[in-house]
């Protein structure tokens, strides 16, 4: 194999299959990022058997191959090549790669003991702009479980129902939904994809509005296409939970109140709280205003905050950071919050429903 | 004790303290800030026994006292306040600390437990601009020694002779040296200064070559002043390494080279070095041009960059970590090194000597 690209390509390329290279793996070849040019154009591909990331790469095909190369020294090489054109050369397993003045030599793996991406019809699928894609994501992600033992938790529901696409997260403690309308025509679906996809796509996607993402789908795998990238991934095997019961649209108080000022209060109390502890913060909820109050072994906190309420007065308890979470992944001024009753969950979510964000109350009588 | 101050005069002096705070330690009482305002003004003070430092901050003295207050849960609670005055108050050991509409009670400690900075008299001393002293710290910190049964590597020499101020470090495998003139009259001293003090003066120290700073000596502490703020640092005991027979003038070859080529060129031969491994960077010396090469178990780099020489061919290798260290740390766009022979140190040096970076080279006949 012989070629010459330009580095900025070829670095950007990395970075982007880099995402799918385990950090830690017995299988040495699962380490290697694939350099396929066996065909008219150059490809990067990085696959850990979940997970397989391809990008294309502007560039020269001298001479076609392939060849599989680790990808922490590859990619440590080329960040650090001078702003010129680079030529990757191999000779059965090794690869001499040249940039200005400077030549490495390093082993690399020859390309049949690499997997390749599995073939996935492009038949059924819908398209989202890049930017509404990756907004989904990161205002949903933060409240799927990373416990292994409920692994449909570790997972995000991605649903297309009535031209709806709607993605879910949720760890037992917190529900988090974001809803779009999809342009055209759409066959209803239902996948769970592992949220380490997710977490990946999204530090790959630009934050265009107007570029477009392509998402497939089959009974195993989910495919998003964009730019000169595809990411494959397999789908959570099973049934994801019945969220529907869970959602009342029925309240007994509802309080509007300025996001800002009530993230910077809920940051402030768990100064109070160290990982791990279960101290809840107490909001005391009147006309006017809102009481918070948190109480720890490190000290208390007070403060008051102008709130907007219409409904009954409410004393409720809740994990500070729960309530953080959803007030930062959201982008309104003003937030409208609904309650039922102290034990009862909270809703956080705007008329228009593109967001709900589900909070379950802590009963403090009994912890705090 | 019942002040009133700025939040950021507050946060700007608990951030300059708490480089004082141990991060480990079994005495409660060193993790603690005191906020001293016994007196006129307000002041907060850090010691670890070793590093003490103290800094005005400006504020009100509504009631005089003094409260000693956990750095950590202090500075947080700080930092997350809104930008408005602070209110702390203090009833016994319980802080009150009040800013906007949020309160916040601590309990704090007694100040009698607290140990104050020692009492230094400022009858000897030094002035520089505070930039010149960081940049020689930042300049030479970097080859102390961090292996604590060499306490003597573990330490700075700063010597006064002549009216030239000089700071030292060496590591066994090199010597960082910088030098500068001191303006007015000064007497002659060399005391060896923890690494670990220096670093954190070049912390705190505002980058203006305006703004002076006063370095003090006892016998056993130095003392610098600036600002409002004073640091007070025992000294290392005992007889600094006698460099000057280190330093020879002589040389066989002589080289000018670009420096950004050249860091360029070792940075990218580290990527082939792990950790620990010992691989040098073989330069080969000739007439117009330096081809270097580095051949690890990762793999082989060959790289040439023009230079112009004078005196003997050489062929030497060097850890190119510690090359790469000493040309990052001048200014100067070329850079002369000297060099005698295969098995004896290089310098690189200025011609009026305000820097000498001393190197050993490695035997790479046998390790190579």
């Amino acid at each position: 194999m012989k070629i010459r690209c330009s580095r900025t390509s070829l670095a950007n390329g990395i970075s982007i299959v880099s995402k799918a290279v385990p950090v830690h793996t017995t299988m040495p070849i699962l380490e290697c990022i694939l350099i396929d040019a066996s065909s008219n154009s150059i490809s990067l591909i990085a696959n850990d058997m979940e997970l397989g990331i391809q990008t294309g790469i502007d560039g020269e095909i001298i001479e076609k191959g392939i060849i599989a190369v680790n990808a922490g020294f590859f990619s440590g090489i080329v960040r650090k090549l001078p702003e010129e054109e680079v030529d990757i050369e191999t000779n059965v397993e090794e690869i001499t790669i040249r940039c200005g003045k400077a030549r490495f030599n390093i082993l690399g793996k020859e390309g049949r003991d690499f997997s390749y991406l599995p073939d996935i019809e492009k038949d059924e699928g819908i398209t989202v702009s890049q930017f509404t894609l990756r907004e989904m994501i990161n205002r949903t992600i933060f409240s799927i479980s990373d416990n292994e033992s409920n692994r449909m938790m570790t997972g995000e529901l991605l649903e297309v129902k009535n031209g709806i696409l709607t993605f879910v997260t949720l760890d037992g403690h917190r529900i988090s939904i974001r809803r779009t309308e999809l342009a055209g025509e759409a066959q209803d679906r239902r996948v769970v994809i592992p949220g380490k996809t997710l977490q990946e796509v999204s530090k790959i996607l630009g934050g265009d509005t107007e570029k477009q993402c392509g998402i497939f789908f089959t009974d195993r795998h989910v495919l998003f296409e964009f730019d000169r990238t595809i990411v494959v991934s397999r789908l959570i095997d099973g049934e994801y939970f019945r969220i529907e019961q869970m959602l009342s649209g029925d309240y007994e108080t509802r309080m509007s109140v300025n996001r800002k000022v009530l993230v910077d209060c809920l940051d402030r109390a768990t100064l109070l709280v160290k990982e791990g502890d279960k101290k809840p913060i107490i909001l005391t909820i009147g006309d006017d205003s809102m009481a918070l109050r948190i109480n720890s072994a490190i000290g208390s906190m007070d403060e008051s905050v102008e709130v907007d309420k219409t409904g009954r007065d409410l004393v409720i308890g809740f994990n500070p950071r729960f309530l953080l979470d959803a007030l930062r992944a959201i982008n309104d001024e003003e937030v409208d919050i609904y309650f039922v009753n102290p034990k009862a969950p909270c809703f956080i979510r705007d008329t228009a429903e593109t967001y709900n964000y589900v909070v379950l109350p802590v009963n403090f009588t009994s912890v705090g």
